[in-house]
């Protein structure tokens, strides 16, 4: 790279510290080979295939993906990939269909119509795609609701041509909770899947792989009893909202936007180029509110955000920036931040080292 | 277009009825000239070249842009962009400057070190640039403060190479009120617009062009006294906040986003494939809240998003969704959605007509 500052790039501009996803790696996998745990990472957090290649290399087991892009691309590092979201109608399941036979790949599902296509898909195509038939243990988003249905929809993946039965899949509910006080949801959790596996297992359906975990609830995985697979996608890079529910310290945040001042015209704040549409405007975990906060000053919160526009709130702070200076912002939700730019600037040692692309956006 | 139908496309997916579109156009631009007002639509809304072109038919004067992304791409059809954002730092003048010579190029700004970098860049390129004192009428975000603030900068701009003196830009700041109930607002902003315009001219600045106007205010922008110019953005498109604020009917809608049901399994909800990362997760100014409505059953909100999840809430309809089956959902927000995108699906007579890139997106 022939410029390696930062002073060149044009802002807003989406910046990866090398350093830090490095030590982020390092710790998740040494916490899953601790614990047994599977470890999976999803890769919806960054979309980017050197990410991917990173996780893979510092003993990840596969990827988890959500939509046919991120399979497609992340099929060229990975040979075992799971959809964690039920492949619904024709042009979904011809891309699944159309990955690499090399790869293994499983899907999660809730309903008897999603398992039906997916059947028909993978036999039209040849092939046997493993199912997770995804549970509702508190998120109250997708999946089946009592051990009952749980054992109905496993009993017909068994018997569905095509497909395989491997197991059950969750996200847990309690996200938002520090992780600190997050006691009575780990043993609701755990009794909730207790009743589950005792239920499948009853009917022969013993899940081979019950998969969960996020970010937010990472560091507690191994209290979950029967757990055999954590995919947490935010931890590579961290966030505003984990560092606030205590899943990762402020230094180990690896993503920031960078952005330049560009008007300090109304007193009490300075208005930064990195608006919703660089930073996302997601309102987050943290008390204090805002949309994120400076990496080197965090006692600055973006208190507001038009598509161009951040709104810096000085008002703790004696700092006073001048037009033209430059900040380092960290959002709320680095997910969403991510899918707004088409590459990330990597950044090793605090001086540019790569650049690379975003590939698996959009569906 | 081979295959015409809707059913072909994967969701989610961005749909643009041109019908509604090629009315909505014809509405503002009756309305601009009826009233002798320039018409100068800001792109940022759709980010696509083929809708640019259409408002520059149906008689827009020029457009506005955000970003130095946004002046390349549009500079392919105009010869007459404003840039309605202080270019500061060197990497966005330089692309600034590199617009074609026949360009026709206004900035805004708000300060001194933003005027003197346009000024040298300017200078450098060898071309006059346009500029307009960005001044707060109650927005609160960028913008002089006072007239005698506006009258300094006025000055500076008039004695500083490479620019000239063009008028002066605000934004409104009662975006959120209803239609009919912004008669105090638009009286405080005639008043204080007054006052500017008065002390700017008594400093021999009288400005040459007030460029004001937003959608949500735009059908009341006649009684802003002194305004010579609008700038909506949303109106080509229109989206759930302008219809909560009576700025356009629901019919006017003319953006959606194709979804479809992938889980019905937590009882009073649908889960759509549409979430976060197609919708845009923004808090809208409809008082029941929600992140969108269905096109065609516009009592049903998105009561949530995650990333790939949108939660359809079926308190308030019998209809009960079954998986696979499609919906329209019309975002809060049309700006952030259309930027979520890689490109248009253009509907004529409701059956696919082009595909349109949303090639302004970035930086």
């Amino acid at each position: 790279m022939d410029d390696t500052s930062l002073d060149s790039l044009v802002t807003p501009a989406a910046l990866v510290d090398l350093d830090r996803v490095e030590a982020n790696l390092l710790r998740v996998s040494a916490y899953a080979r601790e614990h047994g745990l599977r470890w999976r990472p999803h890769t919806k957090t960054h979309k980017t295939v050197e990410l991917a290649a990173l996780q893979l290399q510092a003993g990840a087991a596969g990827v988890t993906v959500a939509t046919p892009r991120e399979a497609e691309v992340m099929s060229t590092v990975a040979d075992d990939v799971l959809l964690a979201y039920p492949p619904v109608g024709t042009g979904r399941l011809t891309r699944l269909m159309a990955l690499p036979h090399r790869v293994r790949l499983t899907v999660a599902l809730d309903s008897r119509e999603a398992l039906e296509g997916l059947g028909r898909a993978a036999t039209g195509a040849g092939r046997t795609v493993g199912v997770l038939v995804e549970v509702d243990l508190g998120m109250r988003r997708v999946g089946v609701q009592s051990p009952e249905d749980a054992v109905t929809l496993a009993r017909a993946v068994a018997s569905t041509r095509g497909v395989e039965y491997r197991g059950i899949l969750f996200y847990p509910g309690h996200v938002r909770s520090p992780l600190a006080e997050q006691d009575a949801a780990l043993r609701e959790q755990s009794a909730r899947l207790g009743a589950l596996v005792e239920a499948l297992d009853g009917a022969g359906l013993k899940p081979g792989t019950v998969s969960g975990g996020s970010t937010p609830t990472l560091w507690r995985s191994h209290e979950v009893a029967g757990l055999t697979e954590i995919r947490p996608g935010i931890n590579v890079l961290n966030d505003r909202n984990s560092a606030s529910v205590g899943a990762c310290a402020w230094s180990e945040c690896a993503y920031s936007v960078l952005a330049t001042v560009v008007s300090t015209a109304v007193p009490g704040q300075a208005v930064i180029d990195a608006g919703s549409k660089a930073l996302a405007k997601e309102e987050g975990f943290a008390p204090e509110g805002g949309y994120g906060a400076l990496l080197d000053r965090p006692e600055v919160l973006v208190r507001g955000l038009s598509e161009e526009h951040g709104l810096l709130d000085l008002s703790a702070t004696a700092w006073r920036p001048r037009v033209g200076e430059r900040v380092r912002v960290v959002p709320n939700h680095v997910c969403t931040s991510v899918n707004l730019h088409e590459r990330l600037h990597v950044l090793r040692g605090g001086a540019r080292h790569a650049t690379w692309a975003v590939a698996a956006r959009g569906w």
